[in-house]
């Protein structure tokens, strides 16, 4: 399954160049070029997903499982202090392309090049509340 | 596997209350009580794991393969249109309790709670930078 439009199933097949850091039958691993820290690696499946609503949950237990040994292995050859495991989905929350994908950003510390903004509103939610919403998610996981 | 002084392993025994959106054998979901944004979840695996650079490729497959479910729930239940899956490792990164998550933030738009800062540095790298990084990292690949 690839979309023939899509420039990540490209990657994979070879058909765009990119700067490979890891592939296997599933999984492919590449730079990112805007190369936010050092070492900014994507790894994504070959098998086309738009995101985390549509990937299944075997293609998404085979992506991550990747992730740890590439992760030592960016940190252990530039020394990261730190490392940013992301994925956003769909454009609001900054995906630009729609093929799944994890950011691996290893960080150096202040002013490296990625940062995040995370304003809690634990204060608004009672123990009730929590429950509730708990709750109703948990009725709604199929 | 767990550690008598961490709360998430504690939280997984229930030994600590939480409002807990998802359990099965391996993997335990609850709301992060900051909520950043509302149903701001946390995914973690029940053997207890530091963080990236610790958990066995094994474990991060499982944990990974239940977030499409929960995130799709989470989704419908608020009607998010974005979500970032966030994965923070050690302390410059973020990271504030060395059990490994990730953070399930539903997006609502701007303003909602969060956001990231990203800087560019694509055009301090040639193409032969990128070659020679990705390189040293696939070389250190175990
Ligand atoms: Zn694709
Ligand atoms: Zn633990």
């Amino acid at each position: 399954m690839s979309h023939d439009d899509c420039i990540f199933c490209k990657i994979t097949k070879g058909e765009i160049p990119s700067a490979k850091v890891y592939e296997d039958e599933k999984v492919y691993a590449f730079l990112d070029l805007s190369q936010v820290t050092k070492g900014h690696t994507l790894v994504i499946p070959k098998e086309h997903a738009k995101n985390i609503y549509e990937i299944s949950s075997e293609s998404a237990g085979e992506l991550f499982s990747r992730v740890p040994k590439i992760a030592n292995a960016i940190k252990e050859t530039y020394g990261a202090i730190g490392m940013n495991v992301l994925n956003n989905n769909e454009a609001p929350a900054d995906q630009s392309v729609f093929h799944i994908h994890l950011h691996l950003i290893p960080r150096y510390g202040k002013g490296d090049g990625y940062s995040s903004n995370w304003t809690t509103h634990g204060d608004n939610y009672s123990q009730e509340d929590l429950q509730k919403i708990a709750g109703e998610i948990s009725s709604s996981i199929k």
